[in-house]
């Protein structure tokens, strides 16, 4: 263990010697706080691995709460006999995905289970986060006549993995958006002042986080379904799989919710950014029905988007 | 998932809401951050369990760097089928460890996987707290001269999991002294301004972490046998199981190597405190051999202590 942590992790990551514990100065007393694990099967998948993803994902809580993420800790849980070459990828990649955040991995913990204990290796990362001037996002914030805004395409980083774990290829391949979102983020909150609302829809896809901000908001989220971004490729290996990309889970992805007076400029910020170039606006906030997603089909029907009961996709992340 | 973290999860922590990230507002600006992932088995054991351990190990972790524990995340690996009574127990064990140990878990993350590819339960705790003023410790303030304490009695973590794993039974019961070190450091740092370093001997045990600070300070740890605290029960188990007491894992036990003129003093406040009143003084520093414990035996003999090659106690914590 002591070798592993020396020769494989400490090199890659801004470890602070090899005590338990980092210290850290912060000039800023207004934090964000959160953890993630990561389980995804296969843990190499088109476009990225469980490495980047653990960065990336823990990153974009912290962006979407409106803190610019620093810090951030790994634990690995790894089964024994898993490849050490393997686990060097991975390792690498998780420190190029926080070197293109712009965050230091300060502390990690590594535990090896008996083979048949774990499936390859599980990655749990937390971070911290500075929240950013003039930005707090929050659902209470949601008001009537807000827009409804998404950053790109829906779907790519569960079909990505979909496709990888059934044995699917697609040419040109589909990969995974898996990104961070926090310099996407920071163009928004200097575009725009009003912006009410952030996430991102990982687990559960567009759906289920639209569905959570008309709950925790008491507002109605009514949605055009013509205007969702959605990659043909991404349509047709839905309907191959049997999956509907509004729940298919994003990895590089983020809802956002505004002052409707704002939502042209937000727009065109996003639009600026590369993780943004397809943004768009999807719909707008009514104040009822309660806790409702309603979504206007392209044939002109209406649909009740409801959270996803059980998995969909089952470590998709 | 949501009724999950909404029905027992919620109600048992201090979760901020579903969002992912929590928000915190801190006095100081200097921090200390860590990250653990616990895999005991088995999970149950005589005196707590894999929620308690990971509350305290975390919490440890923290005040054995001189920091006051205030805020911890939580994320659940769970194999699908794992009973739902379990986890209400083990959920409720951390938000009572919680309240003892003063922090609060403030997010948290759960993953189901399938049946088989985990086992039981896996639970990872990041932790962040204030430094306490006037106390860093560092292998490199470690000096010639200092002493060496241990604050109680050794093994007796590894030797409840241990039996337990084992079907053996002590009457009365070894349990493990899984608990939170925080109030302790507290104490030792009102005593004593000379504390150098502090460690808690968790995997691996007491010969490891002195065999650490050790190596981190390039001094030699001179430590007397016939005073490390052993319960006769622990020594007698240790040789049933084929176990060197020195390398059994602790979960509520620390080091502190502190400048010799404050030893005393020290050791007298530990008495004091219900977690040490077996401390007590186990060795001095030598300036070399750089790198080196030596332990000298009850029966005059000498012992080069090594750290423990490979695991003696697979997932002890």
């Amino acid at each position: 263990m002591h070798r592993l942590i020396r020769e494989h992790f400490a090199p890659e990551f801004a470890l602070e010697g090899l005590g338990d514990s980092a210290l850290i100065s912060l000039k800023s007393g207004r934090l964000a706080y959160t953890t993630d694990s990561y389980v995804v099967s296969p843990i190499f998948f088109p476009g990225g691995n469980i490495g980047e993803l653990s960065v990336y994902g823990t990153v974009n809580d912290l962006a979407v709460a409106g803190a610019m993420p620093l810090y951030l800790t790994a634990g690995f849980i790894i089964e024994e006999g898993f490849l050490l070459e393997d686990l060097k990828a991975i390792v690498s990649s998780m420190a190029g995905a926080a070197r293109r955040a712009g965050v230091k991995i300060i502390a990690g913990d590594t535990k090896v289970v008996n083979r048949g204990k774990a499936d390859g290796i599980f990655i749990n990362t937390s971070g911290i986060g500075v929240m950013m001037d003039g930005l707090e996002p929050s659902p209470l914030g949601i008001k009537a006549g807000d827009a409804v805004i998404v950053s790109g395409q829906i779907g790519r980083h569960g079909i990505a993995v979909m496709a990888e774990r059934n044995g699917i290829t697609f040419d040109p391949p589909v990969l995974s958006d898996t990104a961070p979102l926090n310099g996407l983020v920071k163009t928004m909150a200097e575009a725009a002042k009003g912006i009410r609302f952030m996430r991102d829809p990982t687990r559960g896809g567009l759906a289920t986080t639209l569905k959570e901000a008309a709950l925790e908001s008491g507002k109605c989220m009514k949605i055009k379904g013509s205007s969702i971004p959605l990659d043909p490729r991404i349509r047709g290996a839905c309907g191959l799989l049997g999956l509907d990309p509004l729940y298919v889970a994003n990895e590089g992805l983020l809802v956002a919710i505004v002052e409707a007076n704002e939502a042209g400029d937000l727009l065109e910020a996003m639009k600026n950014h590369p993780l943004g170039k397809d943004a768009a606006l999807i719909g707008a906030v009514e104040d009822g029905p309660e806790g409702m997603v309603l979504l206007e089909t392209s044939i002109g029907g209406r649909r009740i988007l409801d959270m996803l009961e059980g998995e969909q996709l089952p470590r998709i992340c």
